[in-house]
């Protein structure tokens, strides 16, 4: 009996951490689902990075795909959809090499991305747009905070005028081509790197 | 007639900076291609950069178009594919935006590469494989030479094993996911990255 016990715990938890899709609400207490994160990247072996990638307003399933794949390689602790449909779609799923079962997904539409910005900053994060602007740190020159929320923007129109007066901070790639800027998934993975490139360097220099 | 040769002039120099495709050959010396480069980077109004990204080894016309777009916007000197029939691919040109027009391409065949290596070294180039080995450098604390060449690997097979031989060092990104390796052009993506983060700093200190 003990040893059928325990395969059905075992079992049980390993079901717990691949349930994935997390549909966000106002009303949802965002502590609960932080220590759902917390608890599945512990589980999984993985370090308890505070890093959360903001993707609602990207329409290629191909690039959503492409950064589920970079999120989970890189430990973000979630990767935010503007709609949980794109998971099904054939080019997301050839792209992402099935990351989004590893990787917690959140629906944020883009109708509630204020409100949700709005909350994760008051749990801490700084709200970070990835978009050219007159006052644009260089990604060359910013230190990211260890509670980082990438807020990428749409393909063609990229981030809003009424949500860049939400964010703390934009960081631009310093872009020295003819054509224009880079895919946003190539511009995700850059954040993404130099994010964790910092906290790997702050924590061996804390050893 | 002033005004006619002027013009005449303008369109020669502008069809001179667009023609982008080079056949490298062991006989060609290699000396005034880079020459041509440099020409045509100084007449874009680039700085004079001297990475050089070797995708000889890539199948997929997505991650080569992908890869073209991501060197030119970071000014690498040149892109080598192994064939330049990709080009022509209508997947390879809806990815790279239009890039190859701005991009030097040298087409390197894989069976020419350990020649190509050879030649590059001897002209002074740190040969530097993308490549998970027993030996590898991290990318957190790897220092890029001025002059690098990155060699990417296949899709499937990585590096094989007979280049391996012929690199100076093997760089890898740290990576802590569950599911398999960065996407190719990803990788590619954060090491042009970090080379061109790596020469903005060392610049800005000179000043």
């Amino acid at each position: 009996i003990g040893s059928s016990s325990a395969e059905t715990d075992s079992q049980t938890e390993w079901t717990d951490v691949q349930k994935k899709i997390i549909p966000w609400k106002n009303s949802t207490p965002s502590l609960d689902l932080e220590m759902v994160f917390q608890d599945r990247a512990a589980k999984l072996g993985k370090s308890n990075n505070s890093l959360i990638v903001v993707a609602s307003l990207i329409d290629k399933p191909t690039n959503l795909g492409g950064l589920c794949r970079t999120s989970e390689i890189f430990g973000a602790s979630a990767l935010v959809v503007g709609n949980l449909h794109y998971i099904q779609d054939k080019q997301f799923q050839h792209l992402s090499v099935s990351a989004e079962q590893w990787l917690p997904l959140v629906e944020v539409k883009p109708s509630q991305l204020v409100d949700y910005l709005q909350q994760k900053k008051m749990e801490g994060y700084t709200i970070i747009g990835v978009e050219q602007t007159a006052k644009s740190f260089d990604l060359t020159e910013y230190c990211f905070p260890e509670k980082s929320l990438l807020l990428l923007g749409n393909e063609h129109e990229g981030i809003p005028a009424n949500l860049i007066h939400h964010l703390d901070v934009c960081v631009e790639i310093p872009q020295q081509g003819i054509i224009r800027s880079l895919n946003v998934h190539v511009s995700g993975a850059l954040l993404i790197w130099e994010y964790t490139r910092q906290q790997v360097i702050k924590q061996k220099q804390q050893k």
